[in-house]
Formats: C-alpha cells, structure tokens, sequence
C-alpha cells in the first residue's frame, strides 16, 4: 500500500505512540499508589463514584444520545445498539454495582499460605495487585464502571479501550468516576480511557508491555484473534462459551426437561448458555421427544442429527459446522450419543472448555463426566446459565477465563490479584 | 533476502511444519492419559526412569562426548562448555532428581476450596494439570530430565526444545526417560523433543497454540525477547534476576557482612544472586568498607559510585549501564543511598521484579521495604541466594518466574497446574 502523506502520517503515528506511552506511564504511577491504598479509600472511592454517576446521570443519558445519534448512520445489529444504549435504570445499576464491589472483601494482603523452613525462615505468600490492567471491549459502555470497579478493589490501574460507538458515553461515565476517586484521595489516574478511536491504538496498547501487565478482550472472535496475534503482554482470554448439557440415560426425566429449558432459554445472550444437547441413545424416546416439544413451544429452533429429526419433524438438519456454533440465540443443536464416553468425546471435540453439565441419577456417570470433561466449569444435575461469577459467590466478575493460565472460569477480584513471597529471617545465609 | 531454492525451501517449511504440527497432536494425545494417570503410575514412571539414566549412563556420556566434539568447533565460552558436559556424578544427579520428584506430593486432584452455595449447589475448585507445556531452553543438556519430571508428576505433557549444542546429549536422556515412561504404562510421547535443530521449529512451536498451552523459555535474553515477540501462546517469563541487598543504617554489622558475601559470592551465576548492593549512608564508614575488604578479598570486582570509590581506591567506577546489568560473575555494583526509600526507588527503577533482601534491626524499615519493593521474593535479615522453590520447600522448581500472572517465583509442581470447578446440584435452574 502506497502511503500518499508519509510525512504527515509518521507524525500522527509518533503523536500516538506518545500518547500511548504518557498513558502507560500514568498508570504506572497509578498502580504503585493504589498497591498501597488502604481498603478504606478504594471503598470510598467507589461509593463516592457510585453517588457521582447518579448525579451526573442526565450528562451521561446526553452523551450516549449524541453516540446512538452516530450510531444509527453505521450498520448496527438492533442487539449492538441495545448493547449500547442507556437508561435511567441501567445507570442506576452501574452504581449500584460500584458500591456492590464497595462491599465485597479486599483481596490484597491476603495470605495464601506460610511456611516455617527448618533454617528458621519464614515464608509467607501474599496477595498483591496485578498491577496495570488493560481492557478492551466493545460496545456496552457499563463495561467501563464494571470493570474499572473489579480492578480498582484489587488495587489494579486500568486502561480501558471501548468500541468508538460508546466513547460519548464512555468519556461520561470515566468523569464520574474519576471525581469519586478524587474524592477519596486515589489518583484520577487509576482508571484511564485511550481516547483515541483509531486502529493503531489497540496495537499500541498490545505492546505496551513496560506499562501493561496483563490485558483482558471482551468481545467477538475477531477481536480475540487480534489481540492473540499482536498482544506482547499476558492474556486473560474470554473466549466463546460453546456449552453441552448431555442428559444420560439414568437421568431424571424433570430434572432433564428444566435444565435443559433453563440452560438454553433463561437468558440466550450469554456466555453460560447452552448451545448443544447431547442425549443418550436409549432415552431420546422417553426424554428427548418432551424435551423437544418443550424447546419448540418456547420458540427455539433445533437442528439435529438424523436420528433427533427422526423424532419430530420440526427438527432442522444440524450441519458440521451447528456443532461448533455459538449462537447466543433461540437456537439449540442437538445429537443423540452412545452414552457417557461419547459425550466427553463430543464435548472434547467441540467444545470451548467453558461449561458443560451432565443430567443423570448415576453417580459413577455423573464423576466420570466431572473428571473427564476439560472445561472450566463441569456441573451435575444443574443449569450451565450458573456459569457466573456471582453466582460462584465472588461477587462480581469481569468475565468467564477460558484459558488455562492464571485464572480459569469465573474472573472476581480475587482472580485480578498475583501474588509474592516476604520472608523473614534472623542473617540466615544459604550453604 | 532472495531465495535461490524457493521450491525445495517452501517443501522443507511445509515438512518441518507437518512434523510439528504431528508433535503437537501426540502431546495433547498424551496429556489427556496423563490427567487422569494415577499417582502411583506417574511416580512408578520417574523411578523407572531414574533406572534407566543410570543404566543408560555409558550411552548418554558418549553421546555428550559427540555434542562436546562439535562445540569445540563453535565460539563458546568455558562457561558454556562446563554446562554442556556431562559426567557420571551429573547423571546420578539426575537420576535422583528423578527420585525426588517421584517423592513429593501430587499436586493434581488437591481440592483448593469448596463453596456451599444458598441455592444448594456445591462448588468445588479443584487441581489439574495445565495440558501440554513447551519448554525452550539452551546449552545445560539436564534441564531434559528436570523439566521433564516436573511437567511429569503435574500430569503434564512436555515438549523439549534444548540447544542444538546438546541434541546427542539430550536425545539420550530423552531415550530414557520414554523407556520410564512405558515401563509404568504411561504413553512415551508424554515426553518428546524437537528433533529438528532449524531455527524455525521454534517460531513454529511458538504458534502450536492449539497444542500448547504455556511456553517456559529458560535461556538469555535474546531467547526471551524472542518468545515475548512471536509467541501466540502464554508464556511463564523467567528473565534475568538484577537482584539487591539492601543495608541499611540499622543494619546489624555481622549479619549485613555475612549476606552480602553470600549474596554475592555463594554461586555467581544463579538469578538469585545479588548483582547490586545499596547502603545507607549513615553506615557506609562503619559497615560498606569492612563489606567491601571481604568481598574484594574473595575475589569480587567492585564498581561503585563516586561515594563508594572514596571509601577504597580498588573500587571501579560504576556507569549508569552497570544499575541494570545481571553480571552472573564475581562483580558487584554498589551504590551509596540515603534511607530505605532511596532504596525502594533505585530497585524500583534498575531491577527485574526478582528477589531484593534489606539488611537491618529496624523492623519499620524491613515491613516499609517488604510491603513496597514490587518484587517476587522480598526479603528481610537473609540472603538473597535462598531464592529457589528447594529452599521454599517446593521439592524441586524449573525456574523463577518474574512475570506477575499465573506464578511468581519459584515455579513448582504445583504452580505447574491449572483448575476446575466441579459443581454439583440436585436439579438446580437459575432464576
């Protein structure tokens, strides 16, 4: 490609890159501040941020008018511009979310385990910050409150990158709670947007490793792919949640049916939902044709395999490709297996390694299933929509890690911490 | 750069391809029989293995004699050399490294928290292992067998890349180890190598993301930028350890004489040990020049700042480049500072987030110092030397990691495993 205004560009490309790295180093400084902060302050901090959004509720409703405005001349989903809309009820549980993270138990100073070694050392490992987290996501503009708010708790900095449809809305919301840091003594500084819009900002911020120190994406497959492409800094990834319910032959046919309704329909939008049914062969009669019925009255769309068409024909043929698909919608594939076994081979072949749950009264099944499947989240006899932080007790969480590094499953305040070793002696020196 | 051949190269990209892609594919094989391996089969293995070292002993040592006739023809150091050879008393090092693996605890299956939730449902986060784990290291050809052990006992599968300098070396020991492996039933190829030598077998296996799941390079420098740039996988970054000892003003005199000649001098060329000493300027009278007479006696060449050249004319003067240079070698830079602040900020600015000590009887000022230096391992009143997962207890370690995500420190069986949560419920939909 032919770059017409080389000079021109280089210059822009250096303003960034300066940009970037002011914003790298402010939160660094942020960061070592924040490590110290008493619990106190980053509570106060979110509850004064919490009383700040409600008061500037009305600037904030303005500036995402004036990011629908922009929107509605772009090619948006009705779901992408729902996402992104706010109302008076949406920001007031923004804030109550804040002072939700306000109440949960600081992280940071938590003493993992200590260790007396016999040459009298005394080794304790405790809970620290990450340090700066970087964020990027889409178009929700609440991210920004929620996920400012987890980090902060943990005594994290945060970067955050929002899709340009929210950035009225984002800058908004970011004022709001940086006077509630101010006010409880925090650098404004902790929690920073990347205001520019371009492409080569997100590039930037993947290499700013000096600065960054993990970055988690939220959002859809092309972005995840980039930032496994580019990023030269850890990765908290979010991936898709392709989650089974596989209901076993010795399963309880109640049971079956409210799980399976639940964790496909309660809510299709998430990550928790299930996608695909697995049902061993020798109860597609008894459980699968009311299981179906079920589904189709409640206005799901099923594509089977051969055999579930044979059982109702409102059944869709189920392409190769359905069994790898996250539809977050009415839409549930469905495949009837030989067993247990054929089930974890399944999920083990198609899966993400998100959540999946078995249906049965078998205990022997129900263990294998939990050791076998290799997945975040494995769960007996209840709804994959349960994948979710606070229902996991932590409170709240920024997202469900489907990597196997640092954290697995739910991400709490807990999960945005590391850790090191104090050690205390008396002149010991190694022989 | 034109390529001559580009037919035959592109073939050989696509083989070298192919055969790691192969590698890749019988690693996940293997790690999925190792996750559900019994205790006793994994440890029956590492004996068995152990046995086969030693029965293999004449075989590996005149493979190492082939990897020591080639690299004689090569620029390499003596200290490379001594790395790189093998002798009966390393081998029986080896073998009982072995052992001692088999000894400690399975981390695999521990059950770190359970959670009983209002709604009834029972949550268990339970050990696994991480998967298949890439391991990139240089010219020491033992690093084969340790790495391999570690990876083993977590239920891991591993895949070796070591140095062409130690290919004979290294294939040996891989020999017997797969003969441990298959004595206990357990599947060979949980342990395999990179056969083949070219440079690109690395970038290759750096881009396995779909069979790897964490890269642990042990090397310098180059190696780690290398991995940090192409690396589509998470990576657990040992870098260099720039490692201080702090005296400060309530130092007492013995015991800060004593850990600094240890830090130093024990063994120079491990990450633990100290490359910069900081003293406090009430005591470098009293406490540097007595410090510096023992280590310059012992050998250590001193590069200090002009208040430290002052103190003893056979001090060198240090550059600004000397703060942050990982010496590995009997040199020590020092530098004069006032009070454990200046302390806190000169590790804060020079060092690599690897192990600090301070020296001193003032408690505030060890609590002031273990609370702010944001390293891995922070020590008060020891040396810095005992930075190692043996020293922790940990049994055995393959190296300390200074990045912040996953584990910090001390890298042992256990921080070799990942988790799931297990849930278990009685019919349970989500409301």
């Amino acid at each position: 490609m032919a770059v017409s205004l080389a000079g021109t560009e280089n210059a822009e490309d250096r303003n960034l890159e300066a940009e970037m790295t002011a914003l790298g180093r402010r939160a660094r400084a942020a960061a070592a501040r924040l490590a110290d902060a008493p619990t106190d302050a980053k509570n106060e901090a979110l509850r004064a941020a919490a009383a700040a959004l409600r008061a500037d509720a009305e600037l904030i409703l303005a500036a995402n008018r004036r990011d629908l405005a922009t929107a509605t001349g772009r090619t948006m989903t009705p779901a992408m511009i729902d996402r992104l809309t706010l109302d008076p009820r949406r920001i007031e549980a923004m804030a109550v979310g804040l002072e939700e993270v306000a109440a949960l138990p600081d992280p940071v100073g938590l003493i993992d385990s200590v260790v007396s070694r016999p040459n009298g050392l005394q080794i304790e490992k405790v809970r620290v910050p990450l340090g700066v987290i970087g964020i990027i996501y889409e178009s929700r503009p609440n991210v920004t409150a929620d996920a400012a708010a987890l980090c902060l708790k943990a005594g994290n900095a945060a970067i955050l990158r929002g899709g340009s449809e929210s950035a009225q809305s984002s800058a908004a919301i970011l004022a709001a709670l940086a006077r509630g840091l101010e006010a409880a003594g925090l650098p404004a500084d902790a929690v920073q947007r990347v205001p520019s819009q371009d492409r080569a900002a997100v590039g930037l911020m993947l290499r700013l490793d000096q600065y960054i120190d993990v970055i988690i994406p939220r959002g859809g497959k092309s972005l995840i792919e980039r930032v496994a492409a580019e990023a030269r800094i850890p990765v908290l990834k979010h991936l898709d949640g392709i989650c089974h319910v596989y209901v076993d032959k010795a399963a309880d046919l109640a049971k079956a049916r409210a799980i399976v309704l639940n964790a496909k329909l309660r809510r299709t939008g998430v990550c928790g939902a299930a996608e695909t049914l697995l049902v061993d062969r020798p109860v597609a009669a008894s459980h699968l044709v009311p299981i179906l019925a079920d589904l189709i009255a409640a206005g799901c769309e099923i594509r089977g395999d051969a055999a579930t068409q044979a059982l109702d024909d409102r059944v869709k043929p189920a392409t190769e490709e359905d069994w790898s698909t996250e539809y977050l919608a009415p839409i549930l594939s469905v495949r009837i297996v030989d067993g247990v076994d054929a089930a974890i081979a399944h999920i083990a072949a198609y899966g993400s390694q998100h959540t999946d749950s078995i249906v049965t009264e078998d205990a022997a099944a129900a263990e294998r299933f939990l050791a076998r499947v290799d997945s975040a989240i494995v769960i007996h006899n209840a709804s994959t929509q349960f994948a979710d932080g606070g229902e996991f007790g932590m409170g709240a969480e920024i997202g469900i890690s489907t990597g196997r590094l640092h954290a697995r499953g739910p991400v709490g305040v807990a999960e945005l911490t590391s850790y090191k070793y104090r050690v205390r002696g008396t002149g010991q020196i190694r022989p």
